[in-house]
């Protein structure tokens, strides 16, 4: 626990002083551009960071890292490229709340929300909601090529030109998946029909895995890895644990989108019904109902649901018995990454303080 | 000429290569990703490559280049950089043309027109409209990474840190300065009224300086140019060639984006008037017109005009005499640049053909 702390500290720190020198290099741009930038940091003070300790984690299950020490190069280096994630995630969940419409993100507006609310109070002409979309496209664009710096920097630090090439390939691997995960997401939502359950299931998985298990646990995982100069071994066995642990993580996800609480997830309850996420567990929700209340499923499913269909859904899908199957599949994924971890290759003290963030990560109300 | 055609061959075949290796790559995606990679491979294969030549001249400035041999290790590491500049310039374009909500781009339906047509084709569910938004968006996304990776192996290749190093601090700048200069001409479309004039007039030219002039040209030249190791005296002749030929390139886009033939520029013949477009040449018109005549001009201009309102608008900006004060300040910075490569520390083969590119670049009639 002291030990997240300390290391939650410097990546924020990190972080804010990442953005505060670009906010010095951007000056000759004039005062303008301040609620860009005021959106950056308000955005980068929030969050799980669940993908920053995943690549701490990766780094420490391969070479030593005094958290307590002072940070020298090695150290900075590692701290560098878990901060590059957070920041690729931001501009990832920037763009995804233009392409989901959402409200809200960690407990604020969401960006595009808070760009259109600033035209509205500015009394601008046009679209106030057009204007927020290119706030939010700019901004998330912004915060990647920031992201992409702080990896620069990492790769630059490190002493071994192998090491940078592997953090590299499994770093662009993940943008790329991430990107492309999230087409296929989207396109889900616009078939008028699902799929035979069968081959849903297969899509939605697919979703599921490229989307969110490789890009949340996986890859940063094998990125920290990497930085530290991981043997294949290594790798193998942190992907055998990352891959479930990523699955589960998102399964979870996927329960929180339909059950969990506005006041935990900073998102309403409901959220994934409204916006049509055709997920593993509404597609096992499906499988188990009548056609008649399928049909009606399927006819509100991503509707502009009042709060009454919300509760109808959730008690459907509640009732179907998929919420139990969606429980063993996380359990199943955690056993088996928890087997994956058994005897591997990697230092000890990281192997335990990785199931320990796995089960955080897989169990969490929020 | 022949040099310009081997080289756009060159840059063409390695863009190609790096979208099959790509396609290759997401093959356990599925099929489904097809049209975001069609999508990709048919916005690549069009374009001025402005960019990638001024990139390339850059290197030459420094370091000779056998353009007719065989390609090396150097000669590839020009090639992808150039190559990166054009992803990111297709990035930028395909969020800039969901932000203008512009509906050709190329010749060919803008991205998220693209996206939206095919929505409707297959009779999906939902906003066709915001279907193609989403799909731009992560097209965008997905083609920034790509830059990168361009970028990173560029800079890999390199016998020496420091040029990797300094080719990198340009693009990094480059690409924060474009999405902020970005933010701020949308900014000033939103405004209900313009500015006094020569604030008007300081507002418009730091969005050209910033969208446009440094990241049309001396950005390019000054990647190329740290990529050949050039030395300050090199760097700093090449920027004060390469701003004002950057300056003198947008105001042609100005009056292209007003007065362009539709068959030449691929954009409708007064686009920039009905975007509501405040650049330097609408400034310098409006200072020109009475009163009355301004009040009609404002009202009008970043509405949905008809073609007798376009000509009608095209007419005033032409009687303002607005039109020669532009093509004056484009001779005058054509001037100044040319002047700036007179005697500089630059390979004298790339000068001539530099000054050959910056006249198609500032003439250019599309």
């Amino acid at each position: 626990m002291h030990e997240t702390k300390r290391l939650a500290g410097l990546i924020q720190e990190r972080i804010d002083d990442a953005v505060l020198a670009h906010r010095e290099a951007l000056g000759p741009l004039g005062p303008d551009i301040a609620p860009l930038l005021d959106e950056a940091m308000g955005f980068l003070s929030g969050g799980k960071r669940f993908r920053a300790q995943f690549a701490l984690l990766g780094y420490r299950a391969v070479r030593p890292l005094d958290v307590d020490g002072p940070v020298d190069a090695e150290f900075g280096a590692a701290l560098d490229a878990a901060c590059a994630l957070e920041l690729f995630h931001a501009a990832a969940l920037i763009h995804d709340d233009v392409i989901d419409r959402s409200n809200t993100r960690r407990g604020r507006p969401a960006t595009h929300r808070g760009f259109a609310a600033m035209h509205r109070d500015e009394g601008w002409r046009g679209s106030a909601e057009h204007f927020g979309v290119s706030g939010a496209i700019l901004l998330g664009d912004l915060l990647q090529s920031w992201s992409d710096e702080l990896m620069q920097r990492a790769c630059e630090a490190l002493p071994d030109a192998a090491r940078a090439g592997r953090t590299r390939a499994h770093f662009n691997r993940m943008r790329s998946e991430v990107a492309v995960g999230q087409y296929l997401d989207v396109l889900e939502e616009q078939r008028t029909e699902f799929a035979g359950h069968e081959e849903q299931l297969e899509r939605s998985t697919r979703v599921l895995v490229y989307k969110s298990a490789k890009y949340s646990v996986e890859a940063p995982l094998l990125i920290g890895s990497a930085l530290a100069g991981a043997a294949p071994e290594q790798e193998e066995a942190l992907a055998s644990f990352g891959l479930p642990i990523g699955v589960a993580f998102q399964l979870r996800d996927d329960l929180l989108g339909v059950f969990g609480d506005e006041e935990l997830t900073g998102k309403p309850s409901g959220d994934d019904l409204v916006e049509g996420k055709r997920t593993v567990l509404v597609t096992l929700s499906r499988e188990e109902l009548p056609a008649n209340q399928r049909r009606i499923f399927d006819d509100l499913l991503g509707t502009d649901l009042d709060a009454d269909q919300v509760a109808m859904l959730q008690l459907t899908i509640r009732t179907s018995g998929a919420v139990e199957q969606v429980e063993e599949i996380i359990s199943r994924n955690v056993e088996r990454a928890t087997e994956a971890l058994r005897g591997a290759p990697v230092r000890q003290d990281a192997a335990t303080s990785l199931l320990r963030l796995a089960e955080r990560a897989t169990q969490r109300a929020f």
